[in-house]
C-alpha cells in the first residue's frame, strides 16, 4: 500500500464537510466586514521567504530546485506572498485593500500533536495605513471569526511592542542596543537580560521597574499609566475596540513577539482549552512592502490557524451535524429502474439533495442502503404507482407511507 | 521587485469572487446528487504517481526530495490520491462512494495560453461498482455541473473502449497484439496501422471498415449497430442518460483513450469557443485501486479543468457582476469617528456588507472613497443626528438622502 506522506492529512467526506462549513462561516464575516478575497501560489520563489524571514528559514520549509535550476519554497505561510501580490500587482489600487485568504501552508519539522506538515491558515491582511482605526478593523474581524465560528472561550490580548522600547529609552539605553535586550524580555530570561541592563548603566530599581512591566497583564485600567506615544496610541486603539463591541481584550504590557517587522500593535488570541499550544491567531501591524522592493507602506494583519480552532472546537465539544440526503430513490422492480433515474433527476433539479440505488439492489436490500445514508425519505418507484403518475414516500424516521403525485413531489419534499 | 513563479497566477480579489461563485456552484451540484468532498495532501510520495502512470511521469511533473530524502511530488491529478485514499481509509463503507473534489493540481510544462504548472481540478468519482447506472450517475453529474455553470455551448461525447476491441477480436488479432494497434487508431495514425493490421492477416475490406468505425460520431441512431457487449453495455447507458433528461450526447464509436486504466465507458466534454484545446472535462470507468496495493474495485470518475471552463464562460462572454458593500460608514467629523464604528458593526452582526472609512477622511473625500468601493448606501455619523440616535442614509444611485433611527437602520438598508 502506498501511504501518504509523513505529517500531511486526508480529510474523509465528514470532516470536510465539517472543514468547508467553518471555512464558509469565516468567509462570510471577512465579507460583511468588506475583506475581499485573494490567492496567490502554492510555491513561491524561495527569496520571497528568505526576504522576509531571514535565509535560516530554508531549514525548515519545503524548499527545492524546479526542473529549469529555480530555488523554490512551498509557502510556509502567506503574508508575504499576499504582500509580493500587493506590491506587484495591486499598489496602484485605492488604500487601504482590505484583503483576505485561505490556503494550505507548509513546514518541514516533526509532526506532533496538532501540528502538521501541510497546515490551514485563515487570514487577512489592511494593505495601505497604519493608525489605530486600522488595527481596530482587523482585532474587529479577528475577534468576530472567532465568534462566528462558537469558540465558547478565548482571551484576546492585545500589546504595543513600542512599550518596552520606550521604557528602554526613557532609561537610557541606546536605540541600537535595544534588540539584544527586548529578546531576552520576550522570553522572560530575566537572567540572561539583567547583566545586559546593568552594563547600560540601568539602575536596579529601574531595571526591576521593567521586569515588573514585562508581566504585567490586565483591562483597560493598566491604560492610563502607560507613557509616551505607545500609551496615546493604544488608548485610542481601545475606544475603537469598544466601539466594535469588543470589551473583553486583555492589555499584555511585556508583549515584544519575536518577529522584526511588526512595527507597533501585536495581538493573539487564544483558547485555554487547547493547552500549551493554545495560540489559534497571532497578527499586528507591519511593513513589509519596502523588503519585496516596493514603496514603505504601513499594513496591519493576522492569521488564523485553521486546524488549531478547529481542535479547539471540537474540545469544546461544539456539534456539527452533519448533512444527509432530502430522499433516496429506488425502484421495486427491473421493469421500472430506468424510470427511478428521472425521478431522481427531477428532484435534483428542483433544489433537493437526492441519491439513488446505483447497485440494482432488492427493494428490502434498497430500503436498509436508504436508511444508511441517513435520507430524510425514501422515494419508491413501482409500475403500479407510475401507472397514475405517482410514487410512494416513506418517512424514514416515522416509517409512514404515503402515495403522492410526481408533479406534487418535490414541493412535498421540501416541507 | 521578486516575481511569482513562472507558470503561476495571483487571483486579484474581482476575479477570486468569481472563481468561489462557480466553485460553489460546482459544489451545490455535487451535493444535490448527493456526492461528498474529500481532500488529499497538496504533495505525495512520487511512487503513487508513477504506479498509476509508469516512470515517465517524473519528468513531467515537480519531483523533488523532501529533507528527510523521501521522493515527493506535487500532484498532477487528483483521481490516484482519491484512489489511494479510499484503498488505506475507506475500503470498508458502504460502496459506490460518490466522491469529489476541487484543488491545484501541477504539471512542470511550457506555460502556454490556459495552460498553468498550477492549475485547479474540480472532479468526481464513483467507487465500488461498474455498471450502466453508476456511469450515467457520473456523466449526469457532470452535465449537471456544465449546465449550473451557465455553459450555453458544450458538446458531450460519449464511448467505450471495447467497441474496437470487439472488432478486432472479430477480426482474429489476439488480444496481446492490439495495444500497439489501438495506439495508432488513437492517434488517427492510418498509415502506421495498416501494416501492422496486414502482418495479423486482417483483410483489406475489415481493415476499412475498422477504420470507418474510428471515424463514425453521431446520436443514439448509430446504437443498433454496435455489436457485442459493449454494444448492449451502451443501449442501457443511454437508456439512463434519457431518464436523467440528457438527450444531446454523442455517440463517438472511435473513441480509445490512451490512458490503460480506463475499462470500458469513456466520455469528453468540450466546449468549442475554446478552439484546439477545448476539451473541459474528461473521464471514464476504470480500475485503479489494485495498483495501489488494494483490491480490484471498479470505478467511474471525471475530472473538469476548472480553469478551463471559466475561460470558455469568458469567451461566451457570461456575465459575473462583482458583490459591492450595503453601505459605506463615514464620520462628519473626528467628534463622532469612534461612534461610526460602533454604527458599521451594529450593521455587520445583522449580516450587511458594510465597509468602515478608516483613513479618517473628511465628508467630501470620505464620499468619493464610498462611491467608488460601490456601496448602495452611505451612512453618514454626525453629531447633531446622534443626538436623537439617528443617522444620514445616502442612496448612492439616486442621490437621496434621509434621516433614519439606527434602531430601524439594518432593515432599512436591507429593504
Amino acid at each position: 500500500m502506498i501511504q501518504r506522506p509523513r505529517g500531511t492529512r486526508d480529510f474523509l467526506p465528514e470532516e470536510m464537510e465539517r472543514r468547508r462549513h467553518y471555512e464558509s462561516l469565516l468567509r462570510g464575516v471577512c465579507r460583511s466586514h468588506c475583506f475581499r478575497e485573494v490567492a496567490t501560489p502554492i510555491f513561491e520563489n524561495t527569496e520571497l521567504f528568505t526576504a522576509k524571514s531571514g535565509p535560516n528559514i530554508v531549514d525548515e520549509i519545503y524548499s527545492f530546485q524546479d526542473k529549469g535550476g529555480r530555488d523554490i519554497s512551498l509557502r510556509p505561510e502567506l503574508t508575504a506572498a499576499v504582500m509580493r501580490m500587493f506590491v506587484n500587482e495591486m499598489s496602484n489600487l485605492p488604500r487601504p485593500l482590505k484583503l483576505f485568504y485561505f490556503g494550505q501552508c507548509f513546514r518541514y519539522e516533526r509532526p506532533q500533536s496538532g501540528r502538521y506538515r501541510e497546515f490551514f491558515q485563515f487570514g487577512a491582511e489592511i494593505i495601505g495605513a497604519a493608525n489605530a482605526e486600522t488595527d481596530a478593523e482587523a482585532i474587529a474581524l479577528a475577534a468576530a471569526m472567532v465568534r462566528a465560528l462558537g469558540l465558547r472561550e478565548y482571551h484576546l490580548r492585545v500589546g504595543h511592542i513600542g512599550i518596552l522600547r520606550d521604557k528602554l529609552r526613557s532609561m537610557g539605553v541606546a536605540d541600537h542596543d535595544m534588540a539584544e535586550i527586548l529578546q531576552k524580555l520576550d522570553k522572560k530570561s530575566y537572567d540572561e537580560a539583567e547583566p545586559l541592563l546593568l552594563a547600560r548603566g540601568v539602575s536596579d530599581k529601574d531595571k526591576e521597574e521593567l521586569f515588573a512591566m514585562t508581566r504585567m497583564v490586565g483591562g483597560k485600567e493598566l491604560l492610563p499609566a502607560i507613557e509616551g506615544e505607545a500609551g496615546d496610541y493604544l488608548r485610542e486603539l481601545f475606544a475603537f475596540l469598544d466601539a466594535y463591541g469588543i470589551r473583553d481584550v486583555q492589555l499584555d504590557i511585556g508583549t515584544v513577539r519575536g518577529l522584526d517587522y511588526y512595527t507597533g500593535v501585536v495581538f493573539e488570541i487564544e483558547a485555554p482549552c487547547l493547552g500549551a499550544e493554545k495560540q489559534v491567531c497571532g497578527g499586528g501591524s507591519y511593513t513589509l512592502s519596502e523588503m519585496l522592493g516596493g514603496d514603505a507602506v504601513f499594513s496591519t494583519g493576522f492569521a488564523i490557524g485553521f486546524d488549531r480552532i478547529l481542535l479547539a472546537l471540537e474540545r469544546e465539544e461544539q456539534a456539527f451535524v452533519n448533512r444527509s440526503p432530502d430522499a433516496f430513490v429506488l425502484a421495486t422492480g427491473e421493469d421500472v429502474r430506468v424510470e427511478s433515474f428521472r425521478v431522481a433527476s427531477l428532484l435534483r433539479e428542483a433544489g433537493l439533495a437526492v441519491d439513488v440505488d446505483l447497485m440494482r439492489r432488492k427493494m428490502s436490500k434498497a430500503m436498509k442502503a436508504a436508511a444508511s445514508t441517513g435520507a430524510r425519505y425514501a422515494v419508491i418507484v413501482g409500475a403500479k404507482e407510475l401507472a397514475t403518475d405517482s410514487v410512494t414516500v416513506r418517512d424514514m424516521q416515522s416509517g409512514e407511507q404515503k402515495l403522492v403525485s410526481i408533479e406534487e413531489l418535490g414541493s412535498h419534499l421540501m416541507d
